[in-house]
């Protein structure tokens, strides 16, 4: 095969180390053209010696290192030799460079769905102007992506999976003491800190419904939530017929990454664990129920107003995750902090992308303003 | 739409009703030219009433009725105005107007899955030639089939999934005394006489196994089966990345009656029960030991040895199942009257249609004499 000109934006997190792991499965299939990162300088320096890109990017100034030149990553994303870009990027920072990407017509597999609640509409439009292509890289997207293949007629319903996160046998009432370590454990999936915390809330979920909505182009009634705690239905789509279509698979974020990195052409990955379906033994369904968790509910009412409101509720979410992981509020007021800066927004409802940037950024300072002179509970 | 102009082979069986329950959903969606059936005859006038085909065939002589000539069943499904022929007939007296049919170059939906134990390999190479589409209808290929859909790369794995039928939960060895009745009764599927029976003594899936085989050309070592119980996962495909496709849904043979007559598309059926994963509550999933269920183990030892055998194992359990029925053998000598009829056969290795319909007939007729003499249990 020809070689895909990759490159990774946030290639130090967790989804960028398991597209590193893609690529080292498959040695002749990439060319790591740039790799970009954040703060965690050792492993980034290690992943450029490793990959030899030809560009980087990081927080701390590099110059040059083992050959590969420090540009913008806005640079990266958008050079002309690149095919696909990674957007493994966490939060609201994530959007210059996956925009950039969308700009000059990149495939974009984005994982960084935060991107994409701050301003899934106006994205999906630059991209369908400069012919990018965003591709789906988180499971329960990339599940009803899959499902969709080769049908052709508009689906009924999407069904999104799940798992209930780490507090789903507690009421919310009771989580009011839960510490940043145990929000960190999630039953099933292993991923990056704040995507776990938001699972454990249920902010993830609200945010894959307005990711799905705005990728698939489906109105939000047509989004089901159902608990499945096995996490192995990844998601379902149900079409007009009645027929309901499901991506099953282990619980792990390669499968989706090596998807969208070779679609449509699938292959085989010995290092990838397989579903055993026997082994798993039991399937499980469980109606959701929003009320008995107020980010979900909170998220899902402002996103459908439309506007700024959804890169506001992006914003403030990464602030009140923050404040959490540092112990500065109670995990139960998550919900509270995004509300109250809600509350003092004044939304512009015809956006641009930079309203939208300046909306989330806004959130943020304003949620931590807000909190900046409390002490640690 | 254009109208499909639809003959229906069975039209009084369990497929052929549910089949006439999809024109009736959709009025202007088909043309009946042809009804053909066997001895429901009350039935069948009926249906020739209130369908007005152009053609008809039944055992009986019926000349004209409402207009309609009766003319040989493989002249109707040979018709030069026909598109699609529903081959809802049981048993391998299906063959003669499928294979007419298939040679015609006709798009034919087959749930006679006999006709394909028959004779598949040679079934297949003869659609080839012609140009005749075969598409299954049973609800276990159909789900293959819609998995599969859109998929450039070849399947790793088809998991076919198995309710076990009226008797999952006892022995072999306790079904000694039980009665037709019994038999008739199927945990999950509303089906005719002979195809329940199969399922109880898991003949049936073996025909699956089969069936799947030839339809989408792949060896039997990629053919899993797995037990099942709720028929809501009508079965599955792996892919080569690990990916696992489901195809869900009530267990309505509606579905994939529907499904096969309009595909590729899709249409809203009111008429149709929906999937609703909360009340269904949970899936589960069971290894199945081939060595419990004799009829499926020795269904597959001969049919993977290629030649007429299948046609032997399709003509002999026509007999045993219409034995079991009227009562002249028990339940758990099913296995051991077609196995016996297996060891007196002189396979041909190499075999043109006619020599399996020739061993299909000797089958049945040797199985039949061999216990003509014997009084009923």
């Amino acid at each position: 095969m020809d070689r895909k000109r990759l490159v990774i934006l946030g290639s130090t997190g967790s989804v960028g180390r398991q597209t590193l792991d893609i690529v080292r499965a498959f040695p002749d299939a990439f060319d790591v053209v740039g790799l970009c990162a954040g703060k965690n300088l050792d492993l980034f320096k290690d992943q450029v010696d490793e990959f030899n890109p030809r560009y980087i990017n990081t927080v701390a100034s590099l110059g040059i290192h083992n050959g590969a030149s420090q540009i913008p990553a806005e640079e990266i994303a958008s050079l002309p030799e690149v095919d696909i870009v990674m957007g493994a990027t966490v939060g609201c920072a994530g959007m210059g460079p996956a925009l950039a990407a969308i700009d000059a017509g990149k495939t974009l597999a984005l994982a960084n769905k935060e991107v994409i609640v701050m301003a899934g509409e106006v994205l999906v439009r630059r991209a369908s102007e400069s012919g990018a292509t965003i591709l789906p890289v988180d499971s329960e997207p990339s599940a009803i992506w899959q499902c969709l293949e080769g049908e052709e007629t508009p689906p009924a319903k999407f069904i999104i999976t799940a798992s209930g996160g780490a507090f789903r046998d507690r009421t919310w009432e009771s989580l009011h003491d839960v510490t940043p370590a145990e929000a960190l454990k999630h039953p099933t999936w292993t991923m990056g800190a704040k995507i776990t915390v938001d699972s454990a809330s249920l902010m993830n979920k609200a945010f894959e419904v307005i990711e799905t909505r705005w990728l698939f182009d489906i109105p939000y009634e047509q989004i089901d939530v159902l608990i499945h705690r096995q996490s192995i239905i990844h998601s379902m789509v149900e079409f007009v017929d009645g027929t309901v279509k499901a991506h099953l698979g282990p619980t792990d974020m390669r499968h989706p990454i090596q998807y969208a990195l070779f679609y449509p052409a699938r292959y085989e990955n010995p290092t990838l664990p397989r579903f055993d379906p026997v082994k798993t033994g039991s399937l499980t369904f469980e109606a959701m129920d929003p009320s008995l968790y107020p980010c979900f509910e909170l998220t899902l009412d402002y996103a459908k107003r439309g506007g700024t409101w959804s890169a506001v509720l992006a914003g403030a979410d990464e602030a009140a995750v923050s404040l959490f992981l540092d112990g500065r509020i109670r995990f139960t007021e998550i919900p509270d902090v995004v509300a109250s800066t809600l509350a003092a927004h004044s939304p512009i409802m015809e956006h641009s992308i930079e309203d939208a940037i300046q909306a989330a950024a806004w959130a943020t300072e304003h949620t931590l303003a807000q909190h900046s002179a409390g002490a640690t509970i």
